[in-house]
């Protein structure tokens, strides 16, 4: 920050507050109420807050707790958050904002609007480069985190075959595969997409009242959660049997993630670990994908940087938590994804998933 | 929007995007890809998004669905999103975007600022009031979307006493009763609050390994989901006894809610309906709470428009979903809180959550 210029930074959506004071609630899907943290480049983070918050903020590491009493709509935390940038900020200096790519500012413009001219005598610059360093490269505890959670989804997803059978309904495999991840451990499971049929391309899906039928692809991807940290990983599996293509592409998928798993280290960038990968997809005879992307970041949330894409460009450092997530159109309509969690050790990877079955499974 | 002079709505966070098209994935969890759409003045939405959603917005009824291959951080949608509200808002005119409170736009400041330097010959205005209009009055199938997780619920509430037991953790309590209201049917869980003991006043709490004692109350208050629509409301039960305190304090919030569900219909308004509920909370000794409100809509969001509170004045219509939301701190680190949601209907209010007792329910 100091070499920046920047005095101090300011924050405002879940993630960042989670990660800049330990604040931990679902609360914030009210979106009613704006909350602020203002990190000075010296000293503690202060919280600019709803009083809703204030018991909860003070369990955390923060000690300086500003409140006002919200909703507020003629002022909700402006002219407080005003006057507690002008402490810590002196006239002619800058205020970094998260201004750049994956990031947003959770107020209202007007509110934004505001701030800045109440606050004419500081500067608000882009900071998203801080934060991206930052975040992207996680601690010890915040790699044990996401390591249990995707272990639970681990072991969940290699006893879905036993939970599953032809005659079921999409929405009762999503009930059921959502349940036992919970049975095993999981605090919650806010991202569950799947799709069901011979030919799929969405892949964010939610389940529909769809029968499944012998010939069937099934693919699940989950976002699970444990103490605030996310897993991110899918598996394919047909029932009763699978055409060659779909085999096919399963093993392509597979061998390209293997590509990526054995290059992978420090040093090298996002866009190698990219080209490894899809050079693999088109040998496989991929057409594409919708992704816009092979692999990103994972911890709180998640998706976060870096992406795995041909211009990031991205230097891999040590601590970083990537998935690996190659994805092709094997033929029209007919999408096939693989994806991996891992952490970058001094000399490789660790898998935080555990490895998927080189070949499509079959659910009897 | 005619009178207002504005020519298309531009919105981009998930509650308004499915609002207005249908479009329903938890994919929003990722923060990598902005997502837009456009309502013109006349004719269907616009969706300018991401590649990987064209297949499910095809699902949707919109029809002109025009996707950019992201991430891209160098031109994440920007580029296309400006020629296509060029093409739908001749120059001169506005743009419609929500700026007040309650709203935020989901996209990098730098975005922002790059559209509005790109449409130089458009007029960007705040269109929170229409958006807002439209929203807190519900249509028949919203309100019956909402009715049918609210009774999912309320029967999970009244099942509780035979799911929890004094020697339980937080931790197992949240995991019984979320699986629970998922096998009644919910689709997910995503608000799970809750606290235990005799004091407690953070009522947006995360459960902790607190082992649950004789004498303890217990709180829960869930956001669950069906079908893309959210109950709101909480229960409190004690386990083996509670002091009378907490007994009157449930009494009175209990009371302060019937006080507003007796006049809660059309015309009145919402600081009425404050009024009716705070006059009994002030009767019944609160030292007042740090909710900053009584109450609030309900619908695609676990929290909408309006506020119940002393300034809101927002005008009570049929079709309206409410929450009734009185809290108070009733002794000091005492915090005591009721719920209940409820559809406004011509002549009154109609129940959607089961009316919870008018004692405090002592588990056994």
């Amino acid at each position: 920050m100091e070499k920046s210029g920047i005095a101090a930074l300011l924050v405002s959506t879940e993630p960042e507050v989670r990660y800049f004071t330990g604040f931990h609630t679902p609360f914030w899907q009210s979106p009613t109420r704006p909350w602020y943290v203002i990190i000075p480049s010296t000293g503690r983070p202060v919280a600019v807050i709803p009083g809703i918050g204030r018991a909860m903020m003070a369990d955390t590491w923060v000690e300086d707790i500003r409140t006002w009493s919200a909703p507020n709509p003629d002022d909700d935390g402006v002219s407080l958050l005003a006057a507690t940038l002008q402490e810590f900020v002196p006239p002619g200096e800058a205020v970094g904002v998260p201004m750049g790519h994956e990031t947003h500012m959770r107020m209202p413009l007007n509110d934004w609007n505001a701030l800045v001219a109440e606050c004419d005598g500081q500067r608000f610059v882009d900071t998203t480069d801080i934060i991206r360093g930052l975040r992207m490269v996680k601690s010890d505890v915040e790699i044990a985190k996401t390591a249990h959670i995707c272990g639970i989804v681990s072991d969940a997803f290699e006893a879905l075959p036993n939970l599953l059978s032809v005659g079921m309904t999409e929405r009762e495999a999503f009930q059921r595969f959502r349940i036992d991840i919970l049975e095993r451990g999981a605090d919650d499971v806010p991202y569950l997409v799947g799709a069901t049929g011979r030919d799929f391309v969405d892949v964010i899906k939610q389940p529909s009242d769809r029968v499944i039928e012998g010939g069937d692809l099934i693919m699940f991807d989950t976002g699970s959660m444990w103490d605030g940290y996310s897993s991110d990983f899918d598996r394919y599996f047909a029932f009763g049997h699978a055409d060659e293509d779909a085999q096919r592409a399963y093993r392509t998928v597979w061998e390209s993630t293997e590509a990526g798993l054995e290059m992978l280290r420090p040093g090298v960038t996002t866009t190698d670990l990219w080209q490894a990968m899809a050079d693999v997809l088109t040998a496989g005879g991929s057409l594409g994908n919708d992704v816009g992307r092979l692999g990103h970041g994972l911890g709180i949330q998640l998706t976060e940087w870096p992406s795995n894409t041909a211009t990031d460009n991205t230097v891999v450092e040590e601590g970083m938590v990537l998935t690996l997530e190659p994805g092709m159109t094997f033929a029209p309509g007919r999408m096939m994804l693989h994806e991996e969690n891992v952490v970058v050790r001094a000399d490789g990877v660790e898998m935080l998933s555990r490895r998927a079955a080189p070949a499509l499974p079959i659910i009897d």
